[in-house]
């Protein structure tokens, strides 16, 4: 195997690539890439048995072969080297030769053979969307926060994808709180998938300036992306995901609008004496004009501050203010609305204009 | 107790001095910062008794009285106020008010009776120096990195401040290397007085933009820094410093001159390697013209690197390759001076041409 390419080309791909190869104990090759040559085409390819990702490399000239070698020690060492410097590995065996000029280095590789690979998206029974670079990054970013870490319930640790209407939505619920956001207005094919938010989280990660569009393709079991020479291809969480379309309110009996920057402030105002009751945090509605967000009070003190808007009837509602603040930063109008109904009733969070992103949380009983 | 001043004053004033205030279980009252109003004069005070952070503010309106209140809480209220808001903080034994437009709070305070305060510098009998602040800055971090963590050699926790030939140096080693930078070049009044390095850390992040000079006053047992409308009080560390000007060495026998940044790069590369084998990498001189900077064999591979440069003798040295890069970093031209002579002699690290500051390393048994 042997390949010449420039600094720069290299560790960018590798540095994409090495994020994940985090060996476990009873298998190392998993810290390792597996470089190969087939054809002048060279890959790079790292997995942790959940998802792989793949680099594909242009390189100025090659011999046909396959190795894996370390992947954070070669990320590493390429980094290190001058940008603009032509790099030159050639392996024999399991000895991989790195040349860059009177730099050089031999790392100790491993044969190939043992190197797990995910298996492949079969491209005709595949369900392809594609999407925007940037629309794709900011709902992923604003549903994402709402999945779970708990691992007892599997389907809650991802982001669902799911087509209804004649449209393509994603969304996440820790129990606690819910995200929705519509992604595709129009769509012909149908998919109803969980991917795992930590998958997704790489997906971000490895999105890159050049990037324009994201390909997404569903198997039965698996999804790939596709961000320009990276390929990204995941298992789906394989369990059925809660009828969440049920849980957001229709109609509630309290609707205010709210400056968003306001109501972070006053939030985050309120959370800091709710440390010690769990971040507990209380929000009222005072007809004709006044929202009220205060802590309750406790060893620390107290704390309350209003805003004025225009309000048609009366409500008290407690919150986790930690949840408050994500779907507050989640959401991106000035003005946002929000609905209530009482106290054990979802809180549905909205930007004034564009409906396609809802947010619903949970109250605390109180 | 009643003071009125603009949430920019008031939030810097209290970033400043939180930092330290950092409750010990028996003694909680520390979590609190002390307001003090004393005939106009506003001063906030915070101490982890090893040493303190004082801040003087100036507010537009005040009634005399002292209080203390969780720092930290304080802080973070402030800081999330609207910047230009006017603050109005007033206390009836331990409530405290804060008031800024529509935004109120009550924080549970302390009485300031059990508040700790380090004892003041005695003016009379204090030593002075004043040094610029950038060059103070500078000076401490070339220093501070070779002081050590070893809590069982208190004087190596600390950075000594010493007066020898009219001049004032300062020093830290940790017994692996050792740093020293003239500070002063001429000064009437002698001092030996070792700082603990976790003061001298505070006192670094501390000094703001508007902070020309630093003023530092020693008493027998205490510093006082100044840094404008800031005073940092800390207790020295009662120990006796190693003599350690016998340790540098006077004339090496291998002396070469390198560039900085590629003995960086060639340094980092053989590093990474050198991970299983303790970070020890070995530097090799090869008359007439080649530096070697080499990894040794191990279970990764192996790197080697060279830079030509004007060898007049063989020689060959190993290091832990952390101390070096720390060294190289701490240096500042763009050639160095780099010289050795045994395998157990300390080496010698210099800018070429400003001979203040010295950094020897000791090498690794091999």
């Amino acid at each position: 195997m042997k390949i010449k390419v420039t600094q720069e080309k290299l560790s960018k791909a590798l540095n994409n690539v090495s994020r994940i190869a985090i060996g476990k104990v009873t298998l190392p090759i998993l810290n390792n890439v597996l470089i190969r040559v087939d054809n002048k085409k060279v890959s790079l390819v790292t997995t942790n048995l959940d998802m792989a990702i793949m680099d594909f490399l242009p390189v100025s000239s090659s011999e046909d072969g396959v190795v894996t070698v370390p992947a954070k020690l070669l990320a590493e060492f390429v980094s290190n080297l001058p940008k603009g410097e032509n790099i030159e590995i050639s392996s024999k065996d399991t000895k991989v030769d790195i040349k860059a000029g009177k730099y050089s280095s031999t790392i100790n590789g491993t044969l190939a053979d043992d190197f797990p690979e995910l298996p492949e998206i079969e491209e005709k029974k595949a369900v392809v969307y594609k999407i925007g670079v940037d629309e794709f990054k900011a709902s992923v970013g604003q549903v994402i926060i709402a999945s779970s870490n708990d691992l007892t319930r599997p389907a809650l640790t991802g982001v669902y994808f799911n087509t209804y209407d004649g449209k393509l939505a994603i969304a996440a619920t820790d129990g606690y709180r819910l995200a929705e956001k519509i992604i595709i207005d129009k769509v012909e094919s149908e998919v109803k998938a969980i991917v795992p938010s930590s998958s997704l989280q790489e997906v971000l990660r490895s999105i890159s300036d050049d990037v324009e569009e994201v390909e997404i393709s569903f198997n039965e079991d698996l999804v790939r992306f596709r961000l320009g020479e990276v390929e990204i291809i995941s298992k789906l969480i394989d369990a059925s995901y809660p009828d969440y379309q049920k849980l957001i309110p229709k109609d509630n009996e309290v609707k205010v609008t709210l400056d968003r920057e306001e109501l972070i402030r006053v939030t985050k105002l309120a959370a800091l004496f709710a440390r010690s009751v769990g971040g507990s945090i209380i929000c009222e509605t005072k007809t004709p004009d006044t929202f009220l967000v205060k802590s309750v009070a406790n060893e620390f003190g107290e704390n309350d501050s209003e805003i004025k808007t225009v309000v048609e009837k009366d409500g008290r509602v407690n919150f986790n203010s930690r949840f408050l603040i994500d779907a507050l930063n989640s959401l991106e109008s000035k003005e946002i609305e929000f609905e209530f109904s009482n106290r054990v009733s979802p809180t549905l969070l909205r930007n004034t204009k564009d409906k396609k992103y809802t947010h619903i949380v949970m109250p605390l009983n109180s």
